[in-house]
């Protein structure tokens, strides 16, 4: 790795807050549903040997606020300054981050575990899974100095509202820090002493005690008196709890209030389960490691925390509600990632994935009519689903996203092909994979539904379907429907004719043929299979002659794009391990996508002079998380093995992360020429599970 | 005044809460809680004729959120900028700030009501003075335009969670923009239409109103379609709602939230009794008229604006708690605070002296011993107060304050002495005032208590009392006491042997003399009155050949002080006048004062060279609450009409406050040579209501 210092999520589970830390600076901090880093110091540090102080470099020195109160007499005494460490190492994986630097190690402990559905899972289960902590181990080393030595932690409070202040709690005997009972650290190490301030360095050179219990301030610390030739460790939980409404648009608290009264309890659970917790972190360390190379466990592991950096699980009234935060943007359960999010969900918590489709369905669908391009005749369209449900802790109204806009071509316009063939993909790979297949024969209407809405959009007239999109919905107002490649170039972006949603659709009839076959609908799955061959067919008949499928098939297009190959995922998740044969019934498509991928994959075309994945030949604007999925595809599906495929790219992946400007933002999924352009604080490089499955 | 862009506070009674407005940019907005102006955009403007807009001058143009999701294609069209008003009209007033320019009159409501004791008045009469909402009315014109016009009402949200979107509430037929329910502008004019967006410029350059309605992004607007020449009013409700908790370290909530559910509930209220809102504003609005020049009138309306800013009100339990929160440093009741409050409350809600007083006796109160200067000896000391109850929403533990800490001479040492004082002054002044004996007698125990702590702190050993404070507290651990001038320079800072305190305890001990007295405890009135006297005699006693009382009497301390004639306030609004008058028993006190005072308001001594007062000579630290409680006492009680004391004096004042800079900060006290430099956002200004006494 170029760099130790960027910032990674340390998230509980389905809280929506996070302990972001690594990047210098006052540039993380502990908060609660951000899109993006709190901006605040996070002080972790001790006493040298001349009294001074050392700490690791994750806090801006302000002007001291003292002046606000004094202003003709203070003046600031700079020699209270706190020093950084200049030598530190760190040790970061799936569930530990650990950091050593002089006489300290801390190692910061995040969960990644199952959730158990709601429906069954027994509460002492989710209070396990659930709880809304981190947990941070302290080791202090004051052996081989004769005196005792402080050591501190702490950080600089994001709240406007409340002022960050020591707590001492009788009931469960903790001590702690903490802002409005909404995020603190606690211990219940009673020699541990809270202490609040303007800043550290006033909280660290106060000689009296006394002074430091009253205060309330913007910074807090823990203060630890290690005695001379003694090596302590000290044990900790960060916390967070938001108590009442959640949500607006629709009412939700989250699940986390259900099983826990208070921050208090929250951090008593915590510690007293600390041992297991942390087994538990040791234990799911391995997620990342087995056969994966470090680059890709480094990524994997980065992406995963990015992911629980925005999972938000909530109760409408009785109802659960799992939700995936967009990163910067917070939109909700964005469908186009849902289906990217689909197998790491598949791997973990399959029922999250029926709880996001149900909640789709119910309130998030809609039905439209269509249109030919430049024209005003309606046709019938169907049944289909919006792009999210809502944004920054607000649903939409129902069947409305907060993303799509009439009247556009590109980034903003609705996305009702691309979310249909998603809804219809993450529900047949939900059922075939998790065998639940009661939820999908009692949607059996659902899915013929859909399968009609997708052939009305691919011709109004039968005889003269083609298998891929060529109307436009109706809610466009003239417009046009995009992808989720929104911020490409037409390559990817536009959505009729595109090679990569035709991928994606030939996948969606390919599963939903065999969903019918098996249900003895031999009507409907013939249907779907004829419009998986149709696809298929028109596919390879715009095989370029210089090699390639043009990404738009249409007005001859000459781009070239990787997502081509995007949609082979699914049937393979699927279990249909025959339609992505190349000796199956779809083998000619297999072959031809095989030769495309081969003859794009070089530089110039669609990699970068470094060796790094270029999405689209005609776009710099390459997303990790699609190329980790196409990765995939290409090796295990595929079966192509070049260099291009392997390490050499995950290097270049691996270091665009570690960019210096990069890094501050945990993972980033659109790198324009390497450079974090877009979806930053992103969840959606979870796709990198899919390497866990290659053999 | 100098200019009409100076921001001011339009806060609903009781809430903490505000829409701050009238600084140019995004230099205000509305906001629960804060320390500070949001710094957000406000938006008013109307579309002029030839499609642009023009608004009032309260935004700022942000780089364009659109381009964080579409980096590489996005580019902002800058022709889609709002210009602003040229020529502004603005006629403030307590309760009415009625802005016109172009074609549009907003005027903005925030009334100013006396609040009913909780314990005995109906819920109705709460709803009507607590309602967490303030009101537009914006009257828009386009007579002689044959178009139809948009005019537009909005802002920029503070919330960081939740994103602020378009609102159509079904059951009270509202409709609004709003933020997490926390926040809100609300109309039931249907004819006005919600959008949400990245910004004001992307709202009104939207052509599809369809585009705006499920959208959510950090700024909305309320969109009004004004027919052609038609003449059009509109009425908004701007409301507030914090739910759940409002402090910690005692847990409250909002005293509205016992009377309103929701924010919904708080803006239907506020729309239905608009008429009898406004009719209240309109009436109330004499508060700063009669005898008061303009400099006073706004000065006046400017600081009451401030204290209702600053106003929380709030239940523990069944318990209601009055906090005045300290402007900028938002203290809880900061006791100093208290009592020059003191005088607005008496005319307004007495019955919140009686709540500060019983929750400071409750609950922050303490009994201490005393050392003299330098020496190790304790004494007794005695029943005292804490300097406040807590910071920034979170309540001290009991007998703290969160700003006093030991082993300090200056700003955050302990008050124990002006506390002590502050509280007897109050509690004096209640009783009398509102004739409230019950509550008085009830505690003439602990009046005897404070007497005798009082008595404690002048010297152990009676024969050596001379009326005025010689120890500090023991919790200053060898520091010392301060004033509540704590960033002056000693001649007001200091506690021991202080000019200025010395004022005070005299008034005390008058008072309690008085108390004693009618209650027919001779021995303890005797008492009291001796020190009474001692006091005044030991100030006379002090009386400089130059013609001056020292601010400190001691060490041959040579700064004059404004504040020598502070503490007449008290037994003149105890109705114990013949204590202030020169024919009284203390005539030779009063004469000497009256002697200092003429003596030091002077130019080059405690008046500026423009004639602006100057409270210390020897600090340029001027605090306006204290200047305008000493012109009370300077021409009501000391009979002194100069033109020192009158408008050439308020002209400097008025000017401070509307100086570019300062006029940022609404009122602010402490100006260092006209500049705000602490003390800002301030509520202490309601001093000025003593004006209002004047003959």
């Amino acid at each position: 790795m170029n760099t130790i210092f960027f910032n990674a999520h340390h998230s509980p589970i389905g809280s929506f807050s996070t302990l972001t830390l690594g990047y210098r600076g006052a540039s993380g901090g502990m908060a609660i549903g951000l899109s993006q880093p709190a901006d605040k110091s996070f002080y972790l540090g001790m006493q040298n040997s001349d009294e001074s102080y050392t700490a690791f470099p994750f806090f801006e020195t302000g002007e001291d606020e003292r002046l606000r109160y004094d202003a003709e007499h203070f003046e600031a005494d700079h020699s209270e300054g706190i020093r950084t460490y200049k030598e530190i190492n760190r040790t970061f994986r799936l569930c530990t981050d650990t950091w050593i630097a002089g006489n300290m190690e801390a190692v910061i402990y995040s969960q990644v575990e199952s959730i158990g559905d709601p429906a069954v899972t027994p509460r002492e289960e989710m209070k396990k899974v659930l709880v809304p902590g981190v947990l941070m181990e302290l080791t202090v080393d004051n052996t081989g100095c004769d005196k005792s030595r402080r050591a501190f932690l702490g950080y600089e409070g994001v709240d406007s509202y409340f002022s960050l202040t020591g707590v001492t709690e009788e009931h469960h005997r903790l001590t702690g820090i903490a802002q409005g009972g909404r995020i603190g650290i606690y211990t219940d190490d009673d020699s541990v002493l809270p202490g609040a301030g303007f800043s550290a360095e006033q909280i660290l050179s106060e000689t009296d005690y006394d002074n430091l219990v009253n205060a309330g301030g913007n910074t807090a610390l823990l203060l630890m008196e290690v005695l001379p030739n003694t090596k302590k460790t000290y044990r900790f939980a960060l916390c967070f709890y938001h108590e009442g409404r959640a949500t607006t648009g629709m009412d939700t608290k989250y699940y986390y209030t259900t099983l826990f009264e208070d921050i208090t309890e929250v951090a008593a659970y915590s510690l007293r389960h600390f041992d297991e917790y942390k087994a538990r972190c040791l234990n799911s360390n391995v997620l990342q490691g087995g056969s994966l190379s470090p680059d890709q466990s480094f990524m994997l592991a980065h992406a995963i925390r990015s992911y629980y950096g925005s999972t938000q699980f909530l109760i409408a009234g009785d109802e659960p509600v799992w939700v995936v935060n967009e990163g910067e943007y917070r939109m909700m359960n964005t469908l186009d990632l849902t289906a990217d999010h689909l197998f790491y969900e598949l791997r973990l918590n399959p029922w999250t994935v029926k709880n996001t489709l149900q909640w789709y369905l119910d309130r998030y669908s809609y039905t439209d009519t269509v249109r030919f391009p430049g024209e005003e005749q309606e046709y019938p369209g169907g049944l289909t689903f919006a792009h999210d449900m809502g944004v920054a802790n607000v649903f939409a109204a129902g069947g409305h996203s907060s993303y799509e806009k009439a009247g556009l071509t590109g980034c903003f316009s609705y996305m009702s092909h691309e979310q249909l063939v998603n809804w219809l993909l993450c529900a047949l790979a939900y059922g075939t994979h998790t065998g639940d297949t009661d939820w999908l024969m009692k949607h059996a209407d659902t899915l013929e539904q859909c399968l009609f809405s997708m052939i009305n959009r691919d011709h109004p007239e039968e005889g003269r379907r083609n298998g891929i999109m060529g109307l436009d919905t109706v809610r466009t107002k003239g417009g046009a429907e995009i992808t989720t490649y929104d911020s490409l170039d037409i390559s990817l972006g536009q959505a009729r004719n595109n090679l990569y949603l035709a991928g994606k659709s030939w996948a969606a009839y390919v599963g939903l043929a065999e969903f019918f076959a098996a249900l003895g609908k031999t009507e409907l799955s013939d249907k779907a299979e004829k419009q998986a061959l149709l696809c298929a067919k028109t596919i390879c008949s715009a095989y370029h002659d210089e090699g390639y499928l043009p990404a738009v098939m249409e007005n001859g297009n000459r781009s070239k794009i990787i997502p081509a190959i995007e949609g082979l995922v699914f049937p393979f998740v699927m279990g249909h391990r025959e339609s992505v044969s190349e000796e199956g019934p779809y083998g000619f498509y297999i072959k031809t996508l095989k030769r495309h991928f081969l003859n794009v994959l070089k530089k110039g075309e669609c990699l970068f002079e470094n060796g790094g994945w270029k999405i689209s030949s005609t776009s710099n604007n390459s997303w990790l998380s699609k190329i980790y999925l196409c990765q995939f595809v290409a090796r295990e599906i595929l079966g192509i093995h070049t260099c291009g495929t392997k390490e050499e790219a995950d290097k270049i992946h691996a270091a665009w992360l570690l960019d210096s400007e990069n890094a501050y933002w945990c993972f980033s999924d659109q790198m324009i020429s390497g450079k974090a352009a877009a979806s930053k604080y992103y969840p959606r490089g979870v796709t990198g599970i899919l390497w866990t499955l290659e053999n």
